[in-house]
């Protein structure tokens, strides 16, 4: 039995989390979980999977907790779920929230040398390099990505070593705008960007994969991840979302992992890592609709998430975080309506312009360029 | 330095493994080479390889040979082939010649234990029952598919239990007559059956191509080199030729291996596995001409090759010793222009119903049937 901790379980990783141990409840057992601040689909879980440990978002929410479940340890804010990713008892943290707090998590669950599902992109893009150092101190953490992407990567190198890489290949499905001219994306309304052609998933990440910053920061977590230098990572364009990304090897072999569209595999995956198990919810590539997979470049004159995110990736040190942070903030004004959908790119590029690359010694330093970045974005662009 | 025995040096295979070895004079030596009847090419290697070992088909091109290098050792024949699949310095032994006797050779080989780089078809096919029970015994020799899509199987499995294997779906180009109907299919032309559209190979395999019969040998041989059972066999068209063969895992992943159609790469990953290695003559597949790859379901009304490999191949025993065979001299008779085209399934077919399918127990067993089909297919079909 494996005891699992559940950072974000009414997110679109974490529902698909309890579906996969619901499934396998012989296997997995949910001690921990934290929410924000859905507090009924929150309770539901609770009375569903029955864990130890319990985390939300704000106080308040804390004490109704408390008199639901005068029996349960319950915990709130951001100290809250720092103690969550530190508890002893798990054997595997899922972290599947987003934004820096998934950092802090993340590290305590390192300090104690857990398997970490990791579905926190920003820990391993803002912080990247200080979590890779932190790794170095505790070499039995682990952690296993949990993106479809990383999870294709990780499971195209098994069984080679890591010198044998060459490039990794990371499939972009190109948005809800692929084939859009620069012109025409102008006026692009919130509705539109929210359609995504493939995946089901929450709204940050949706514009994200819309304006391609998703790639972006993909491109940046592969290279923390994999330990793959820029140059030898590219995004190639496939819009069934089939091929979840390649691995070629220096012989010119490439070995690339397929499947449905279906977060549900890759958590698994993270969970049963390095072996694999059936199960009956996940879903399976029907080979007879399998008939035609295209590929193409990325149009980087329309869509510059690629490219800014290559240009922060290999400054390094501070840029990726605020790569991350003026994307957050941007898109988090779009879907405001208080910017233009290009002006995504123009505060990223603005952001990092603006700012200078610092050491990155410390959480604090990785905190303090984001309070920065996002500081500026907000006087800069926030109109009412 | 590892000590490589080419057993067919002058065919496809075997020019292919010379140039992977010349590329890697550093890590790999030729130490014993065999030809059938192609002595001048044969001549050229000899002297460009300078093995200490050499093998030909003819008593009278032994003599040859044996005035031409009289510090070498040479022998010719069924007989001389066995003695080089048994050399003792051989780390590794390409067993690159089709028919019957590349199966002794590569007895001799796993009774010494040796590495074999397969990629005689026939030693999985005719003898797989026979092989395996030999492999038990020894349990040292390993053998590693060179074939283009059997490596892909092998490739695309590294990292993972056998047990979490699902389905191994094996790619086939179509052939040159993909599309065609039943009726289209009674007036082709030897001509037209020898253009293959990818790979550019031996005659007989380019027919087996063209009538699928090679995708048949190909799913009995994964049948028997990775223990998956007939039901968990998939025969996938992709005509681009792009994605080798496929692994479906328990947890519904499939692992693809991908790459420029180009024998060398599985050549040298049979020699160099588990690692890889990168080198000049190793042909690489440019994502900027990776636009789209396509997949269709065989017609096996039409392409009946598939269909009676699995027949066979589930009968089990004798049987698909018989399915070789018979579709052996088929397609002999067909380059002879004695026999129509679809007749080659005809042949394959009635055979099938005629043999009374023996245990596999003896390498004599798969001789008797192998003699005791074609004499049935020549004195049913030879028409003068």
């Amino acid at each position: 039995m494996k005891n699992i901790t559940i950072l974000g379980s009414t997110g679109s990783i974490g529902t698909n989390a309890l579906k996969v141990i619901e499934a396998k409840k012989e296997k997995f057992k949910v001690i921990a979980m934290s929410a924000y601040s859905n507090l009924e689909l929150f309770k539901e879980q609770v009375e569903k999977f029955n864990p130890t440990y319990l985390c939300i978002g704000s106080e308040k929410n804390a004490k109704i907790l408390r008199e639901l479940y005068p029996e349960k340890i319950i915990c709130f804010g951001d100290e809250g779920l720092k103690a969550m990713g530190a508890l002893e008892e798990a054997d595997i943290v899922l972290t599947a929230i987003s934004g820096a707090i998934g950092i802090e998590a993340t590290v305590e669950a390192i300090k104690k040398e857990k398997r970490i599902a990791l579905a926190n992109k920003e820990t391993m893009v803002a912080a990247g390099e200080y979590i890779n150092k932190l790794l170095q101190k505790y070499p039995k953490a682990e952690i296993i990505p949990v993106d479809s992407e990383h999870s294709a990567l990780f499971q195209s190198m098994q069984g080679n070593r890591k010198e044998e890489i060459k490039n990794l290949i990371i499939t972009a499905s190109g948005g809800p705008f692929r084939g859009k001219s620069l012109k025409e994306l102008e006026e692009v309304t919130i509705e539109q960007a929210l359609k995504h052609p493939n995946w089901s998933m929450g709204k940050k990440i949706t514009i994200d994969s819309s304006t391609l910053v998703n790639k972006g920061l993909e491109v940046i977590e592969a290279h923390m991840l994999f330990g793959i230098g820029y140059e030898n990572i590219e995004v190639l364009v496939h819009p069934q979302s089939i091929i979840h990304s390649m691995v070629e090897f220096v012989d010119n072999s490439i070995i690339a992992q397929m499947g449905a569209p279906d977060m549900k595999l890759p958590i698994q995956y993270a969970f049963t890592y390095p072996k694999r198990e059936n199960s009956r919810v996940l879903e399976r590539l029907s080979l007879k609709t399998l008939t035609e997979l295209t590929f193409s470049q990325v149009d980087n004159k329309v869509f510059k998430g690629v490219e800014l995110a290559f240009q922060a990736g290999k400054t390094g040190k501070t840029m990726p975080c605020v790569f991350n942070s003026a994307n957050e903030v941007a898109v988090e004004l779009f879907l405001e309506g208080k910017i233009k959908f290009l002006e995504i790119y123009e505060i990223i590029e603005r952001a990092m312009k603006f700012h200078k690359v610092r050491e990155m010694d410390s959480l604090e330093v990785i905190k303090d360029v984001d309070k920065e970045t996002r500081k500026w974005v907000y006087s800069n662009y926030a109109r009412d």
